[in-house]
């Protein structure tokens, strides 16, 4: 059994517990063969070329929408999927924060990622073109730029996250760095693919 | 007495107790003689072409720049200096949060302002090119994407300017809109003239 996420630059395999990316513009789904490949995709060109072939499964198909809401990405159901009880937060283009709680959905809100948001304050003013400096004390009001900015973004965020209560589980492509600031989190890079083989697992909608 | 508070697109009079604005590639800061003008510029070609007019005083000159840092905006000392106590909120292209307290300044932090911030969600995807709704309920997980787009933008930030204390004073363009996710505030368009008028009261280095 093979879980992909196809996104609109990369795709991401899970094979035998173990993680490979690759481009999406390189990627041919006609190369995994043979094997049932589960998969989630975002990406329009990709689901047209997949459509046809016959060992590739939408978890789409598995998802209770009445759960979540029509317009969720995908990527984020997963992680939810993934857990019964908790906080989850995605830390990649888009820092998608949900919770759940005795396995029901109860909501969630998305905040820009980290370099997204450093490009919008860039594009404000050359004197806020300044990269987070992740040292700082978020409890402390800022007296210098790079503080003033890093605060700015991550002090309320941080601090609205760890209201929302624990257990955390903290993934994605800036989880780590973006976990420093947690007193407790759980950092697990493969909650997408744990959600996906859950649902898989339940083999029924959930 | 003018005070005049030049930005790069816009310059702002205040006259008489009497704002008015124009733009600022049409200003010609000759117009203004007589009178003694007081102003705050961060508008390096308006800059040069006040130098020479005698009825022109730059407002840097009487700032105590060892109460604030060095590359902290001119605007926002001015309107920390309008407030002996509090939490000063100015809300323009970035939203600035700033804390005195018994006339000395805490520090602050800076958020992107809400048009930024909208165009960066934006950036990340059609399905975040959404306007915020400003009706949502901050308290409450979101379960639609503007609503998620506008709980992750605007209560982390609410609620850190909340916990800062008391009293309150927002200002700034979209001082008004975002005076209504707060229990108590002074909405003061006129902050940093009132800054800049205490400034100048005080006549001497504050």
């Amino acid at each position: 059994m093979i879980l992909c996420d196809i996104g609109n630059t990369s795709v991401d395999l899970f094979i035998d517990a173990k993680r490979s990316k690759s481009r999406a513009d390189n990627f041919d789904p006609a190369t995994l063969g043979g094997d049932d490949v589960y998969y989630v995709c975002v990406n329009a060109a990709i689901n047209e070329r997949i459509r046809d072939l016959a060992n590739w499964h939408d978890l789409r198909e598995l998802i209770d929408w009445d759960k979540y809401y029509p317009t969720m990405g995908i990527d984020r159901i997963m992680v939810c999927e993934a857990v019964e009880e908790g906080v989850i937060v995605d830390a990649g283009s888009a820092i998608t924060v949900d919770v759940m709680r005795g396995g029901v959905y109860q909501g969630g809100f998305i905040s820009l990622g980290l370099r997204p948001a450093q490009e919008a304050y860039a594009r404000l003013s050359n004197a806020l073109d300044v990269s987070f400096n992740f040292e700082v004390d978020l409890a402390k009001m800022a007296k210098n730029t790079p503080d003033a900015v890093a605060v700015g973004f991550l002090a309320p965020l941080v601090e609205k996250i760890e209201r929302l209560g624990k257990p955390m589980y903290v993934t994605g492509g800036d989880g780590v760095l973006l976990s420093r600031f947690f007193s407790e989190a759980v950092v697990d890079e493969d909650l997408i693919f744990k959600g996906m083989k859950k649902l898989i697992e339940k083999g029924v909608k959930c």
